[in-house]
């Protein structure tokens, strides 16, 4: 199914959640981290689900990140099916701006955790950030690139907002 | 799996889960409507939730009910592998008081549909009278002692305070 | 007052939520489903809603898909004047996003059941296949062609997110 | 149905919302309002409610005041069914501790108001007094009872914490 | 301060509150009820509010229509100083979109009620029309024009959506 | 009114505010900052409350606290009638657990600003402590018992909880 | 690090928060009160904050005002680093609208105080008119440039609405 | 500070968080994997806080498991300052049940990630269990042990409800 080389499986409910989700997969480019993107939809593709899910350590995946907006289920069954560590991104819904998607992830049943991200964007490349540090812990080569990806990220931070004299 | 003649399955995340549900299942059975109760955890056992929903209809259940409490997704993942028609019960969680079973419930994306109710015991009565409602679309006697209860219910509606003069 | 031939009703509290409603409309006619849709406000016209649920049985309707905004009282007094099922659908209000449609139509007490649906479009395509599931009961042409629908809908969730290489 | 001489009338959708709109009750005595109380359920009751607002201004009463809980739809019925003045009372709920309650009431459209007080307690007591408040517009004898009633309020306000030396 | 024949205030906290408050203005107007309308900041004016408050019914005002957004404190402030009927109509705040504005002035203590409307312009309608009810106790020609605006109103709404065939 | 060698008000909307308020006056004694307590009601006494606020610093008050409930106006009217630096504090309410509290303190429009800190008994130490720390600028014998009292809070903390070995 | 005769320190999490934040600083212009605006970043320079809050008091600060978005750690940290007044600015985040920004700010624990403002915009105005308010209980000449701006403020406030006949 | 061969600590802002954090303890002994447990207040002591997690790594921890209430800075100043994983659990606040802890936890800004987990017992045995399944990428035997607790915990899911016949 994936490349035993391939750590991180980047899962979404939809085509409309890789609006947020390509965050996540920029952000494992950066780090140098590779990884495979795909759509399984825990309503519409149950099946696919399942497969995905339970296949996942035996396809060679580490770590798996799930993005999903409203009731979203995704992140959670995986978990269920998998022993790998998932860790969810709620995607904005449209009207409750992801507050549903929020606790439809984080508030698992003592059992199944899913570590669970803020609301969109931020979500994303935070969870492939947690992802490196995960795969970091067995990967000298990639702490240090996520240690230098700090460091760059604290050294871009300016001293004054931009137009204050 | 189950007998062909029993029309309602009702679901449940957990042990704890029927301190509601078991209101379903005393309407049910109030209005004469047999009924299968079992736990199903999405989480916990998801074999078994995939195994259920996808042989549902075969083994003869024409409508689910399906409580879970948090993250709860029973009710939306047997609502993604079987045609037939669910209602869910949004159980009463510890901290957040159901507002996170309702949303997981509720939200459904386009596609799946989940006939949500109340949150806690009032929506497990519900959900049961629901079903029953469905059902007497096609069972002209159920029609009746379901009209008939109705009536009772109104009939015992006071006309004034109990215990004002 | 309806053809008896016409299963489902279609309410609306006000020309504005139309918008959200009809995609209730198109569902069903992609499903092959007959419907009625009319405009029941039960604020502004409440001897209609009155008329209409006390005779909706009568005039051979077998589901009411009802949909209002804001406090939200339509669905939940419609099922009060109605054995058929009523299932529920929050629109979206201006300020609070549908969170208070969705409370009004979903937290109806113990005796008086709204299947409730997702607040918005989403929820209003699912009040349609849930109305459909449930007619599918006692309609194996129609139970073939929702069947049919969802594998369609199975079959359109791409592998990959679209402009993913 | 009641009394011409007996201005308003209190209305609650069950027994149980008696606990809260006792307070109402006893504060009209406080102020020498005569009121009539009755339970009116807008969903085991709804011919009840139809009677009920259709006839309150034949019937002599002046201002209505409605207390319910959950999806309270009680209040918003009855002012769509009268023109006369209706006051609601968010009655606490169990699970959503009265927020539900005062969404489905004070959020009605442009076209039909309920002016809605406090959850629980403290707006069954002020539903009173705005009551009061509205019919000492037009009787001099209740608008002293009420500035009394006031004053004696202000009076009864300590200068310094009871405990506190 | 103001003509005794005029029987509605509304006030509002800022400039930019009028926006929302025209709607009552104009809805008084539709009904033939003459009202005045001024900007009194709770916060920015306090010596205004105090003023005006306590000289309300001396002016001849009958009924006092507040909006304001955010920490809404003018409604509560206003009911203090006076005691003719205060209606609270909470603006839409920018960042909480009026959630703020409806518990600052929906949860007033028991002993000072403010009969509260629905966030925003359906609130402002709807205290115009509360006030007329009020008024047109004591006024059966202005009861007389409610109820045909009540009537026009029902009239009003479509049997069908408009582009519905 | 005060003894102008006493820096701190501390006022509350009503007696019951007092369980949440002797925190603040508590947290005072043990920094030796004297208080004046006193109860101020917005609502119930307004009269009062102006002419607390208009002459708080005339009597020689450098901070105000003022902690109140549900529709808390306490606050922000009192930093509407002076310029002295007003701290509030959301007292937890029956219901809305000081939700209504919060809001209605912390979104003062700009123009007046309330220092605003945590829901109930947190909230009140640190009033206490925020003004000693704005006490403590022009003290410097005072800033010295801050940090000490700062030092013993930290060093009480201990390293491992208390029964794990 | 700062000019000692600079009393108030600005800091902010991003850039991005400048947007909000120049209103403190331009309010703080308009009362001649001097500042120092800084982006300090808690989670991207936590050394940067450390350094920052441990040696705000000696460089001369007496008012630190911090504004931060989302899970804002900040204006607490900085509380709990540095014995000097720190007020805190919830600035709006894109999907939550700044209810976890105040949330995060407002909810500190006992022993650590955040004088909290309102979110956004105004919450940056009051927590410079507040600094304003606490410096000028040491500066006579502060206390009537504050009092000439409050009076200016209500002074402008109109006494009708401005297209109001 | 700490022994090379523990992976994992579990840090937490007070004394009484160890009631919820003692089921991440006790799940990491059911499983084998060695932990510290210690009390480090981001405000109380934010120099132990500094020291910690600066040094965490060179401690030989692997993960770190987070626990606060309230404003919950712990777990994210902490991922501030290293770059282990680090697990967040929302402890349940007293006044919002948890609420601002989660939301304090995990709207982490891009760039910061925090894995949290739900609110209150299940967050923290949840918590343990995502470390254990991090730890087990690179320990087979854990691995084992994982899979086993996993498979009794399905195991222990009954069929039925407990009292029902």
């Amino acid at each position: 199914m994936a490349d035993p080389t391939v750590p991180v499986a980047i899962i979404m409910g939809s085509q409309s959640d890789w609006e947020t989700m390509r965050h996540a997969a920029e952000t494992l480019d950066a780090l140098g981290v590779a990884f495979d993107a795909r759509i399984v939809s825990a309503h519409r593709t149950p099946e696919r689900l399942y497969d995905f899910a339970r296949g996942a350590k035996a396809a060679g995946f580490k770590v798996v990140i799930a993005g999903a907006g409203g009731a979203a289920h995704l992140p959670g069954m995986t978990a269920a099916l998998t022993p790998l560590p998932v860790f969810g991104v709620p995607v904005e819904s449209k009207t409750l701006k992801g507050q549903d998607s929020l606790l439809s992830i984080v508030q698992m049943p003592a059992g199944i955790p899913v570590g669970t991200l803020a609301i969109g964007k931020a979500g994303a490349v935070n969870a492939a950030l947690l992802a490196a540090a995960v795969l970091a812990l067995g990967d000298a080569a990639l702490a240090e690139r996520l240690d230098a990806w700090r460091l760059r990220q604290t050294d871009t931070v300016a001293e004054k907002p931009a137009d204050h004299v």
